[in-house]
């Protein structure tokens, strides 16, 4: 059996996508800055694309900019809300301690320059609270960035209630909602969110495209500089195949949002109930307010990577944590943030689902995980001081 | 008739590049940052395509990375010889007047930081001398930026020899190779480049995917922060398809730059004959020193938005210039750098030919432009006082 259940890493292009796309590689395949025939109608398309992205998430068509992808999107809604900010001499910033890379990189780099950063803390649950941010929120903050629903544990945030509060603040509110679009229901305006990322691989849409919302009013600091695509404000030939696939994933995915997240909660709640049988394992982020499809477990006494490993074997692609720091030797910081030892946090296994995954699957990802997790207990010195009493068990 | 001539704007995806893409959307879809088979088969993907690309360029795979086009490789470059001249307290740059905005609006962001740009003048055949680089380098100069081919007027300069000065003068040289990539013969090594970006989607491969290549020992600064992809200098999940995409056009292209400049040259010298008989025109751009399919000519007094309506409704695609600013009614810099007068550079025509045009196509193109010369000019007045001697033609 073969079984992908890294859908928050990345997804299966769906049939759809790729048809919306390959008419725009052969035939469509114009420039759509030229102003022949060929040109205007990449042109059309561009618009069109926008026009229906632009309507699933609540905004206008010119609210919308296109980028090549959720980090490049959360980079540039970071520097434009520093450089808006810098220009009244508001150079504090508030977001939260188990962000995206993306997001507390582009942190760190205006710490270099001079911004205060303050990172919030998350409850027990993985989320923070809308008093949390209200309490950070200084005089001379300039912008919140929290995220709609974490990567690694799936939780999903008070966005509407953070936005609320930013606004009576006077503060800009940005979103990385990569892992939420297409999967939640997303409404910029009654969410009062100012700035918002997506990207289009994380809904069965290509890779290499996203999407940055900016509300009406907020100017842009480019990233790249060069023609005068999306408005002067992000420079290179729109990638117009891409594009097309993405509002097409788009499309798909938020016309069945609802179905969606019916049958994956049902999946998703049943597999933590079976890894959760497992002893001394412990869900990380709460087990409702999370995302429909994902499952987030420590396991005490062994390491991550060959879990991964374990399974991969019994043909199980899953992963420990973001594969976007798949290659470092540290602990998750999301988990870290969450209150875990470093040694519970070696021991997470994150199961992502998408609407394509069976209840067959999920009880065979059950009996996948029991079997590696004891095979592995089995050669651990670690857990044979912790059976003997040696050590004290962390989770009991 | 339909002909597509304007190549330089953007190519149609080769038979190769497409199918080289699909694969890796539907079923090898993994990110390659996961340790799971799924992960790894992308990632050797990944790897297989960079040794590939950087064999071509005469560089190592470590020194390439991947971007989302042309202009994003550009921008970092210069911004990373920026950053690195700026540590030494060199500000000062080398460029020319008719570089891609790519190019020159990265180069107009640093001003605004202090530091000094000297845009060279082009000569009149549209080539700037490895002379004039080595007169305007001086003790603070941190960055030479020389493009390979231009994009308008497809002149082809003399990189080898502009990168034998700077080598020698210990000064980095950055050229943008976007037009001239899978066209002409490229040696990093020989032509003593540090930094070089190209597009695949002018060389028949996907849009939004292109290469920077940095020798080693240069550490870049990154744009989009994150997480560790491309060695920590450029975040986001690769966009494989792409990028397998990008390696099989660069390869087929490379494979066939003979026999393809062979027979663009050919077609290009008869287009450019077969305009030039019609009165008061001009070929912009060296006539042997430029890119195998690139034709740029002038007509005096007409107006080049119109001939480009009038010749698409021949079923001829064509452009003034860059498709990048033609929403915007200046005439081209890179005409008015060459020194032609504002209404000699209102009445361009640049077509760009690939090696699937044909001899007969390029009949049609110049009955087509004659046609369509000859109405404009009769419905002018600007032509009926040249005419009538009430105004001198600039060109005889």
């Amino acid at each position: 059996m073969k079984i992908y259940a890294d859908n928050a890493a990345t997804t299966k292009m769906s049939r759809t996508a790729i048809e919306a796309m390959l008419p725009y590689m052969s035939e469509i395949y114009g420039n759509p800055s030229s102003l022949h025939s060929e040109g205007q109608a990449a042109a059309e398309a561009l618009s069109d694309a926008r026009e229906r992205i632009a309507k699933r998430l609540g905004c206008t068509a010119r609210e919308i900019i296109f980028t090549s992808g959720g980090s490049e999107a959360d980079n540039q809604a970071i520097i434009t809300a520093a450089k808006m900010g810098e220009k009244k001499g508001k150079k504090h910033i508030v977001s939260t301690a188990f962000e995206h890379h993306a997001v507390l990189h582009a942190l760190e780099a205006l710490e270099k320059q001079g911004f205060e950063v303050t990172l919030l803390d998350i409850h027990d649950n993985g989320i923070v609270t809308a008093d949390d941010v209200k309490n950070a929120i200084r005089p001379d903050t300039c912008l919140v960035t929290v995220m709609y629903a974490n990567n690694e544990i799936g939780t999903v945030q008070p966005i509407g209630e953070i936005g609320a509060v930013c606004r009576e603040a006077g503060v800009l509110f940005h979103t990385d909602a990569v892992q939420a679009a297409g999967h939640l229901e997303i409404d910029v305006i009654k969410e009062n969110i100012d700035m918002l990322s997506l990207s289009a691989h994380k809904f069965h849409g290509p890779k290499g495209i996203g999407v940055l919302y900016a509300k009406k009013g907020i100017i842009l600091q480019n990233l790249i500089y060069g023609g005068a695509q999306e408005r002067g404000k992000r420079a290179g030939t729109e990638n117009i195949p891409a594009i097309m696939g993405m509002a097409a994933a788009f499309d798909e995915a938020c016309d069945k949002i609802e179905a969606n997240s019916a049958k994956l909660c049902k999946l998703r709640d049943r597999l933590i109930e079976g890894l959760l049988s497992i002893p001394h394992s412990i869900l990380n982020g709460d087990a409702e307010k999370r995302l429909p499809g994902n499952v987030n477990v420590c396991f005490e006494g062994i390491e991550g990577e060959s879990l991964l490993l374990l399974l991969d074997d019994k043909g199980v692609a899953a992963s420990s944590g973001s594969a976007c720091t798949s290659g470092s030797l540290d602990p998750s910081h999301v988990l870290l943030a969450l209150g875990r030892p470093h040694e519970v946090a070696h021991g997470s296994l994150r199961l992502s689902l998408c609407e394509e995954n069976t209840a067959e699957e999920v009880e065979y990802i059950i009996e996948a995980v029991r079997d590696v997790v004891s095979l592995l207990r089995g050669m651990s010195p670690v857990w044979r001081d912790l059976e003997s009493g040696k050590k004290e068990f962390i989770l009991k």
